[in-house]
């Protein structure tokens, strides 16, 4: 399989009907994994706010998590270091903890699980493993299907248009700087650590408004400026839109959008989902690099494992 | 008063005395802040683990504040446009709110409150908005405060050291990037926003482990690494430092680490951000740029309210 093909996939997984029962008498959520699992995580916190959703992205959990916390531990793997490691801090606390993985140790527990499929890069499988959290809270019925389906296509027909960005940022060797806005700033951080596994690049992402409390300030009379490119994943309503064009003219700096193709929350956080991948892997062909490739982190687990 | 004295005035702050009385009826707890003020709670999140904490650095509050959320709105100025939004959707949530600020709108609302001094700079107020909130929550004693001084005054010892690597990066026209670490990972968010409003200087955090599944796979072959510095703003117990050291194998990059001068989290904390506040305030020195003036965050106000 091609890793475009993996890429695009995102279209197929949204269809992915798994799913777990989650019980009512919990009284938050909390929510393991690491890098493109953790990913997850912090993108449900965005979209189910009825309850407290806390990411855990390290080996130790808060002292709060108790037999009323739901947990969640996500690993594509199974095999994360830390997720396991979380994972039985949780199970001595008593919670109740349901597993989302394709295998490794952590399908060998016990507890409640949503089997995904295994081939594809972890990064590859974000539909697969968000959609079943969404479907389990009622968060992704048919209707949400079909709107989140209708805006993956539209992305997936600009591909020339993300290919052409992809490609002046690479020949510019441009760093990209990504800001996220609400309601799901997290996509920023997914099209970070992309951009870092993908294209081999580094990136770095942040908020609106929040970085209008500190990094506005900077950009005026900062040096090296011209080393990046900045770009919003989201879709900015009046009053971000406001702020942005109000930025430009402060900055001087072009900050680039991304075309709105749904009204639907869910619908457009997958959408700039797939244009943030998509500017990434082609950010990798115009780079020659293969996006496949992850060694540093492969070397590394195997250094610490020694 | 110099703004050097408004730095160092950090070591007076953690005397201040200021607390509320939490009540126990309440089953989580959240932060209400933008900027040099939402900064409180991120730090606050991570030393207090026993209630899910969520910050909230925006205009919109998520669905679970309820009467049973304890609601910490902090606010230097007291007039901060997103905040004081925020906070009217928790008053209408029926949630018992606590208020942190020295004067403007919010002083005049009918909440308890903690008034803070506010002759100083809000980014050099972090000790008078985050000691009343560990104190009221018994998180700070006398055995902590003392610890915290003696740090803080051991950071101040070796400001001659600090100065030497905050001119090394200036000179080289490097671009810092600060990484976080367990427990309290946003001291690397503090120092991001610190470069960018003293030093005006353009920076980006991020943490570790998290950073070792993404980051760490562009580091060998990305473009521009030659840009940066970075920084580890916390102390590595063996764990992490193991893999750091795995890190600089493989990366061939230099994490720049800071003294240890105590085993206390809250200590330890509060002397990364003293060491952040003077190596940003010595980078605004040698860029020769004044600290204090943040005029592009106030411009930004002034045409967003025009």
């Amino acid at each position: 399989m091609e890793y475009i093909d993996e890429v695009l996939s995102l279209i197929e997984q949204i269809r992915f009907k798994g799913y777990f029962s989650p019980s009512e008498d919990f009284s938050n959520i909390a929510i393991l994994g690491m890098g493109g699992s953790g990913i997850v995580g912090q993108l449900f916190r965005e979209i189910y706010t009825k309850k407290p959703v806390t990411v855990v992205s390290d080996y130790n959990i808060p002292d709060f998590i108790s037999e009323k916390t739901l947990v969640i531990a996500v690993s594509h793997s199974g095999n994360t270091e830390e997720t396991i490691r979380a994972m039985e801090k949780c199970e001595s606390r008593g919670s109740r903890i349901v597993i989302i993985t394709s295998g490794g140790k952590m399908s060998a527990k016990d507890h409640e699980k949503v089997t995904i499929p295994g081939e594809l890069q972890p990064r590859c499988s974000l539909g697969y493993m968000l959609i079943p959290i969404l479907r389990s809270f009622g968060l992704f019925d048919e209707k949400v299907e079909g709107e989140t389906n209708r805006s993956l296509h539209s992305v997936m027909s600009i591909g020339p248009d993300i290919e052409k960005i992809s490609k002046s940022l690479v020949d510019d060797k441009k760093i990209p700087v990504v800001y996220g806005i609400s309601p799901t700033p997290s996509v920023a951080y997914r099209w970070k650590t992309q951009f870092n596994e993908n294209a081999k690049m580094l990136a770095f992402n942040s908020a609106i408004p929040e970085m209008n409390h500190n990094e506005l300030a900077a950009m005026p009379s900062c040096y090296g400026l011209e080393n990046f490119m900045f770009f919003i994943a989201g879709h900015p309503d009046g009053r971000i839109r406001k702020r942005v064009e109000a930025m430009e003219e402060i900055t001087g700096v072009e900050f680039h959008e991304i075309p709105v193709f749904s009204g639907n929350v869910i619908a457009n956080t997958f959408s700039a989902i797939l244009y943030g991948d998509l500017l990434t892997y082609y950010a990798a062909v115009h780079r020659g690099v293969d996006p496949r490739d992850v060694s540093a982190i492969t070397k590394l687990k195997r250094i610490l494992s020694s």
